[in-house]
């Protein structure tokens, strides 16, 4: 097959087409440097009408389609293979916030807006766009769509599925399919917002959404509680729940390795109790009334949570500092244990029940088979998502040892998850499969699963050209 | 094609196998008795195993399936065609409740067994299953996530999507699917979980499902407020949600023509407020503290509504007898509407900011259009959801006017359902679609989105088998 000819694209669209290497480069490769691909050329829409422009014109051609928003992901799926047979379609520059309905509690914004620009445009509006994560100023709201993203406040608001009302897709076919409703109910046919949601662009292109807003809440506080175990943990976030519902808005485990490291490497912060404990939960009230309401419901709780042993001792932010400064544990984690050396990460989750087991188990098996590891375990409890990481023991570290450390990813990813698969829990909870853990994530999964999966790719993406090679194995 | 021999099915499951015409007729029919059909047999088998050995059957003889719950749907969903080829699949001996972890806040359940024993056992365990409507004493689980279930708890809670987190599933060729994760995240492949929830058994048959669990709330508060206007009680609900949060667990409208209806034929129902008011709210709060936290709460919202002239009168419920008093007076809207004489329901859904001028200008339209109605107005506003039903005149009760108002159906559903498509509305907001809306569910769709239905049942049931006619228009 010869190349197509790019003139007749640059002529079917009114965006930006970038072709010259230089320029393409910074797509081509995701931001950590871990993948490198290769396409005929980068498109830049400018409005969902173009992205069914470029997307016909590649039916047209038979040429794949990798689609890219902020290109933050964490598991390649937004890099193009090595072929350099597709075309990358970049979001970035559908930036526009159509609408926003504050008696209905929703807005309406393109695919290419960031995840913080989102946040902002809610805000002045008066209200809450609760999805907040790592990369949220880069990020943008069509890749968290099309990945699911979660971050810290799923406990009280769920990932960016639950909070998506609509979307704009346009097809492989390059047809732009509008489900832009703006409604909380709706029983008019099979679910086509969720299949597309979390599709990671296998199955078409996200051009803009409807999500859901939020009363922003009067007042937040955070807790800051030493634990003695993950069990203890597992019986607060209970207590906590009974006593607070939906006003606990994070509930987050952290291991004392963890606070070692944020404590190394970031320079300014501070224990905020007075010993070290083995674990900590880091809570967050979100209340409706006043700080001084949000401070009583929180302090009831590690009362009784004081009195039946499962915490032993804790700290409440009692100023936005206090408040930032708790969170700011938490949030320099991931970059204190990039700093500390190389990483090896595993983001999974399982039955909350079932996590003090989990990590008691693995944490020994992982002892019993690898020398010079040392664990990293912090996450979203409250989710029963857990960041199980490993990195270097302290006394390997630095580039001498690194290869022998970066050769155990492989063993290590196969324990974890395997110990994980053996619980009833899941190998991506929250980071997507890509191409990082595709062929993992189907050699978990039952053959009726795969089957069915590979029947709803072929389905909507007949061709198979829609980001190929990403979530699922090529059939056949 | 010759009927399939009846003994090799016999032959191929434990479950009861029903043949006697007398003893098929009541799964043949609907609970009101609008639609009627045909079936080789009824089976109902005991087990999930089963459903896979009499769903493999069927495939093996090429006979089409109608999955059956509590049969107590409002669109035909679950009751077959005349051509009596199909087989009944009664999933009511499903029945067991295999597992509940508290821990976890979840619990598995079989497809048959029915909401209430789902609560039943949820409550004995100390957790709440939220999911509440009418028919809860004899639907199932399976039929109320196959159809999305709403009810009046889904502004907290959402739908019985909101409320699922696996399902076991029976492929069209009788294969099991178990997809029965106990998870809050879980981003490895594409969601069938959501695509058979809302199918209506038109892609396979789910056989169980892992159900999400919540802490109990310590004390529930409702108040009775009469309101000038929809427009005010839009105002009240915006309040009430910045106010409560989410303990905001109802947020209910109803009409004075409503409360008319259910005072005539309620005996020993009675006003909660000393003067009658063109329309009300019933709100409820669902408190982690107590009772009087609960009723502060509500107190402070009604105090500034009354402030602010979104609500002319209130009343508190102040036992748990005054709670159940004024829930019944909307839970007996439908009975006494039905007392009243023929009825002509719309169950429709629109973004919530849209819902005064909707009902403003439809209720114009209708006046101006026909004559002889009333228009009886009443539903879930905090999800956008209205059950906007239509009465024949006080001046026009009795049988001898009834065939002039059910002659009105067709042209009433088509102005109410234009009206609601042109504001971006559902015309199935919580009902589904069976038959009953299903070809103006397709009138009402866009081609692209039409195809992508058809592509889903084609690749999920590719010989159109599972529940034919329900749902989607035959292809082609």
């Amino acid at each position: 097959m010869t190349a197509p000819d790019l003139d007749t694209l640059r002529a079917a669209f009114a965006g930006r087409l970038i072709t010259a290497p230089d320029d393409m480069a910074p797509f081509l490769t995701d931001w950590r440097g871990k993948w490198r691909g290769a396409a005929i050329a980068v498109a830049q829409p400018d409005s969902a009408a173009d992205v069914g422009a470029v997307m016909a014109w590649c039916h047209q051609h038979g040429v794949p389609v990798v689609p890219q928003g902020g290109n933050t992901g964490l598991s390649g799926g937004a890099t193009p293979d090595d072929s350099g047979r597709a075309l990358l379609l970049s979001l970035v520059r559908l930036n526009k916030v159509r609408r926003i309905d504050a008696s209905n509690n929703t807005m309406e914004v393109e695919a290419g807006v960031t995840l913080q620009q989102v946040q902002q445009a809610a805000a002045e509006a008066g209200r809450l766009f609760p999805l907040s994560l790592a990369a949220e100023g880069t990020c943008t709201i069509g890749g968290n769509l099309a990945t699911n993203a979660g971050g810290v406040q799923v406990l009280r608001y769920g990932n960016a599925r639950e909070l998506c009302l609509g979307l704009e897709v346009a097809t492989p076919e390059g047809e732009l399919w509008n489900g832009l409703r703006g409604l909380r109910k709706d029983n008019t046919g099979y679910d086509l917002r969720d299949l597309f949601i979390g599709s990671e662009g296998t199955l078409g292109v996200i051009t803009a959404a409807v999500l859901k807003l939020f009363p922003p809440p009067a007042a937040k506080v955070a807790a800051f509680v030493a634990v003695p175990s993950p069990e203890a943990a597992v019986a607060l976030l209970q207590l906590a729940q009974a006593k607070l519902a939906a006003s606990l808005t994070a509930f987050e485990l952290i291991s004392e390795v963890c606070i070692g490291l944020v404590l190394k490497h970031m320079p300014g912060s501070r224990r905020p109790l007075a010993e070290p404990s083995p674990w900590y939960v880091l809570m967050e009230v979100s209340d409706a009334h006043d700080e001084a309401h949000a401070q009583a419901a929180i302090e009831g709780v590690l009362e009784a949570a004081l009195e039946e042993g499962h915490a032993t001792d804790a700290a409440v932010s009692a100023s936005l500092a206090q408040f930032e400064a708790l969170w700011a544990l938490r949030e320099n984690i991931s970059e204190s244990q990039g700093a500390e050396g190389k990483t090896i990460k595993h983001d999974i989750a399982l039955p909350i029940s079932r996590i003090p087991e989990f990590i008691a188990a693995t944490d020994a098996e992982i002892a019993a088979q690898f020398s010079g590891v040392r664990m990293v375990v912090f996450g979203h409890l409250g989710d029963g998502n857990l960041h199980y990481n490993v990195s270097p023991a302290e006394d390997r570290l630095g580039p001498v040892h690194a290869p022998a450390f970066v050769a155990l990813e492989g063993p290590l990813n196969k324990l974890v998850h395997d110990a994980v698969a053996a619980r009833g829990g899941s190998i991506s909870a929250e980071h997507g499969l890509g191409v990082l853990r595709r062929d993992e994530a189907a050699r978990y999964k039952s053959p009726v699963e795969l089957r069915l999966q590979q029947a709803v790719k072929a389905a909507l993406d007949p061709q198979g050209r829609m980001n190929p090679g990403k979530l699922l194995p090529p059939a056949g």
